[in-house]
């Protein structure tokens, strides 16, 4: 099975690498030249261009955002390279409603649709051991079994039709997003009372207070370190896409549209490549809170 | 070391039949005869008055809220019946400058005090497997150890002075209070897109968007069932200390007044005495979604 993987960012490229160490023969196409190399020491086949690919069987689609979903698959040289009904796994996270979209435009190309957006951060990625929220047809799922298992530990089968893996991804960004901010609140708050902050988190990871988010972040607060493992801007994009789905579904999310605002003011802020965690500086200067790793 | 448990609710009651269970001498306290002849039944000593207590090395304060602490403390015969020198362990949740101010009076009655929340649900506490936030001196520490050893399966010792403890506590309500309410959300935006909410539960559990609470009380939405284990009230009054708290202390949390708001909403809608996950039946109505179980 000849696979391209389009976007070799943290995801993509561990899904590529994943591919590679299972023995699929893989291409990776990224914009970033520094990605294709990266992608080439890995083992992979890079490919500067999509009009360079040929006979593609499967393609994995991880860009950032569904506007350049589109264009990779709509406007660009991609659908020369590819077999007549050919498999595109989208994994980019997207309103289900964009995700039935591209799924029928996709369809009326000739080729097939998996809408499947993926969890887990970039280490599990590495590892071949994301989660797959995956919905499409059962053949197509059948044809992607290899790719999965390469790439991922756990495969949701949500549905045949596109979009039903889109909800359950949604629902997963409304949870991750607010935990997020909830533990950037805690945290500031811990630090205002003078309290240890790896105190806190040893103790809070063991009670009813604990979130898989808050394990995984409220560290990067407690060492000062924003280096981004997944920034602050990925929320602004999919909190703004599950408030979108919620308010074109007549849907109150208060809790959402408040940790979306602070995501927000913290990507106006010149936060926006920062590590998600970095919300904490918007509430620490707010609160005049002295946060570790401050200078201030 | 004769023991007084003060406040027979779902968590004081299963401290006091665990420290039962482990062979210590243990009288029960509550307004309500129900929870005295539950007590009894399971083979505590019951008194139906303070008055009638004599010679109680250790109290357990399992009441629920400041005002009722001091009032069992200072207001009553309570302290007729103690030992010099003896140890309140006072495990309501609690402003912790509640916590210095209630330590402080009970030191100059000639006590000692161990500031003490608690965490963990009434489940746990029945099987005697608690998590206890504890602060006080040494010593104290070393003579709750017997008691803590029954009733608890984790004691954090967070400090000498009063008030770590319900720090500590502060941060857990916080993280709790809001992991609740975007369980709630999660949930209502799920149920507005026809969403499988089991399969939700599956999923989510295994991805990044899980927490504790929402591994708890999602079934409780999915189900429709909102017998209260602990109930909205609760939420009203906790989350109530945190903003307080961190109003004093100049801090912002917006996630938490979202949280709060939504709890007194539900409580102000006649919700206060179900189950926490009922603020999810606000959002519904704001949203004109249909829950499982519900009528409309």
């Amino acid at each position: 099975m000849q696979t391209l993987v389009i976007g070799l960012g943290s995801m993509g490229f561990g899904a590529a690498v994943s591919c590679v160490r299972a023995g699929i023969d893989t291409a990776g196409f990224d914009v970033n030249p520094e990605a294709l190399e990266r992608f080439q020491a890995s083992g992979g086949k890079p490919i500067e261009s999509l009009a360079a690919c040929k006979d593609i069987d499967c393609v994995l689609v991880f860009v950032v955002n569904a506007s350049q979903a589109e264009s990779v698959l709509f406007d660009s040289e991609l659908q020369s390279g590819l077999m007549p009904n050919a498999l595109i796994i989208n994994c980019v996270t997207l309103a289900p409603s964009k995700a039935v979209e591209i799924a029928n435009k996709v369809g009326s190309m000739g080729f097939r649709y998996i809408d499947a957006p993926v969890s887990g951060g970039a280490a599990k990625a590495l590892d071949g051991r994301m989660s797959i929220m995956a919905s499409g047809t059962p053949l197509a799922m059948t044809d992607a079994k290899p790719i999965f298992d390469a790439i991922s530990e756990h495969v949701f089968e949500l549905g045949d039709e596109p979009g039903q893996g889109s909800q359950m991804k949604l629902i997963n960004q409304l949870l991750a997003g607010v935990h997020i901010a909830a533990t950037a609140e805690a945290m500031n708050l811990a630090a205002s009372l003078d309290m240890d902050l790896h105190q806190v988190i040893d103790v809070i990871s063991k009670c009813a207070g604990s979130s898989w988010m808050f394990e995984n972040r409220a560290p990067h607060i407690a060492d000062g370190d924003y280096s981004p493992l997944s920034s602050v801007n990925i929320f602004v994009k999919d909190l703004g896409i599950v408030t979108n789905e919620a308010v074109e579904n007549g849907v109150v999310t208060p809790l959402s549209d408040a940790a979306l605002a602070l995501y927000r003011k913290a990507s106006e802020s010149g936060l926006g490549g920062e590590d998600d965690s970095a919300v904490v500086k918007v509430l620490a200067q707010q609160s005049k809170v002295t946060l570790p790793g401050s200078d201030t």
